[in-house]
């Protein structure tokens, strides 16, 4: 049906969706999904948690969560509603509930994706209209996900006599960022500020989020799923969440999984941010010093025992004015804008060499 | 009872407070509240609404939120927490709960205030351990008020054997900043990054946030209460709510208010944010454009009329790749630190000019 109304140019909203007023609409299902590791069989779960079962639950659970996936289409309609609905009745107090369980869409103009409007979640059913007014014209669009919560279902809403239609993914290869709370998006403002998501819209990139909030402990089920993942680049930015015996314990092995099955794929650790709740707390600075000092040891050892393809960066990641989180642990906004500043480029460089 | 305590230099936290576990607590109202336009009944309200019954009902109610209000104290404690209750069960969909109904902890190292700890609100009534495990010694400590809520009561709590008193203003002078849910501070991370707070720690001056969300539409028993407010300079960041034609209206009555109680007071006003919600929507665009363009002539208007010390700041407040809000509408704290970049400079050369 999709294919037939693609090649009429008939308006598929009138075959798909479900028209409410005078919006009609279309589930997502029939979209373009994008941002996913590997195809599994929830559409919205990042990983198939089924098939890794031995990984922790807490892993699992947060692999159901919708990070950095985001459905891409096109539409000549002037507005854009979604209804959605999420899991979990919960947000945290240090994010909003739009980055929380709400929509973020990005249309693109002139080459370039420009905020266009967000979903604000009511409870865990919404209906909400996205962006509205819009000038007449096909818009190529790409709506960001929740970043801490599981999609149940959704649908794009758009005006009854426009078309919508599944668009081709505008992110080129494909590149693995594995961490913690701060890659999943804790404390970006909405989905799309993510670092991860970020990077993707200024590289043409495509990087995968796999942050695990408070989970990223490179475990060992983890680093074996992760091999399972055939990527253009892996990067490990997962020195937040495992304790400073545990990196030393654990990086060896998920480094040298990946490198094993992926020989010539360059390998990137980032160290942990320094924590801003450590600025008069002797407790927490002594973990990430400790956290960021055995990470930046073990990759010493396997640069030394000849693992090739390997990099780290590092840097003053929030700044130097300790604005730069929600809550002292969490970036908010201008401190991902800072990561940013010490990251992409470094990472770009290397991924050039790369061919990616 | 308190001045005996500072004289005796016996620890005040025992002869203030309760004690819980070993954690004693003192009623915030025992230290000291700044960032207050003028003394009020309502020890936590930002004005008394009961002098100014005319104001509309949305305003009156806005300025029993504490935005901009904070608690000065000096401690010794290695931990401080807080117990506080707010009046309103809910939150915005823009805005983190900490932002909304949370505290937010700097302590001066240096001759700098440094961010220190969060008191992350669950609903309600909170109980929050806001920072732990210090170094021993004195503390300067500055904790933000909710930006989005009334406070009911507030405790500090300190450790059994320490000593907790009221320090002074640290902030010298004062000038208000009168204006919209932009001022108020959504949607910074935390209180403290509302942007009228964060001028005032790089700055030294007291600026108080008298910002209404929606509301700060210039009405005219607003603009007579704001004139009742003895201030060394005043800011209107005030063309955000108003319609257009409102502007047009009710610029000149306010400056001309203000301009005639306080001869040779700086008037400084700013044009609004380019809301990013108009990047597609025309109409949003369309008024945007609008507010500014007769909050600009307004103020040439006001110029010609021969009203002196009046000034007027402009630019790209939220830089130029749209990714500076939250909602569309409200900046994140990317897009405030961008409108510091613009406003800080001018404000404090032009207070300077002033002896301010």
């Amino acid at each position: 049906m999709l294919l037939f109304c693609l090649f009429t140019m008939a308006p598929i909203s009138y075959l798909l969706g479900q028209q409410i007023g005078n919006v009609v609409y279309v589930d997502a299902k029939e979209l373009t999904l994008i941002g996913k590791a590997n195809p599994t069989p929830h559409h919205y779960h990042r990983i198939d948690t089924l098939q890794y079962q031995t990984m922790p639950a807490a892993v699992k659970k947060l692999f159901t969560n919708s990070a950095g996936l985001a459905i891409v289409f096109k539409t000549n309609s002037n507005t854009i509603s979604a209804r959605w609905t999420t899991a979990n009745p919960k947000t945290s107090s240090n994010m909003t509930a739009i980055a929380h369980k709400g929509l973020d869409l990005y249309i693109k103009r002139d080459g370039e994706w420009i905020f266009a409007g967000v979903g604000r979640p009511t409870v865990n059913s919404t209906t909400a209209q996205v962006v509205q007014n819009m000038e007449d014209g096909e818009k190529e669009c790409l709506l960001y996900l929740p970043l801490y919560d599981e999609i149940k279902s959704l649908e794009i809403g758009v005006a009854e006599d426009s078309f919508i239609e599944p668009s081709v993914n505008p992110f080129r290869k494909k590149v693995l960022i594995y961490g913690s709370s701060i890659t999943q998006g804790a404390s970006a403002s909405r989905p799309g500020m993510a670092y991860p998501a970020r990077l993707s819209r200024k590289s043409g990139i495509n990087f995968i989020n796999l942050g695990l909030s408070g989970n990223g402990k490179m475990h060992q089920p983890v680093a074996d799923m992760l091999a399972d993942i055939e990527a253009d680049a892996y990067i490990l930015d997962c020195a937040a969440n495992p304790s400073p015996d545990e990196i030393s314990q654990r990086t060896g092995y998920l480094v040298k999984t990946i490198r094993n099955r992926y020989p010539g794929a360059p390998i990137i650790m980032i160290q942990s941010v320094v924590r801003e709740g450590g600025n008069f707390d002797v407790k927490v600075k002594e973990r990430v010093t400790g956290q960021n000092k055995n990470f930046k040891h073990e990759f010493e050892k396997l640069k030394s025992a000849g693992i090739k393809d390997l990099y780290f960066i590092e840097g003053e990641l929030l700044g130097t004015d300790h604005e730069g989180t929600t809550d002292g642990v969490h970036p908010n906004d201008l401190g991902f804008d800072r990561i940013l500043d010490v990251i992409e480029n470094p990472i770009l460089e290397i991924l050039r060499q790369y061919g990616v």
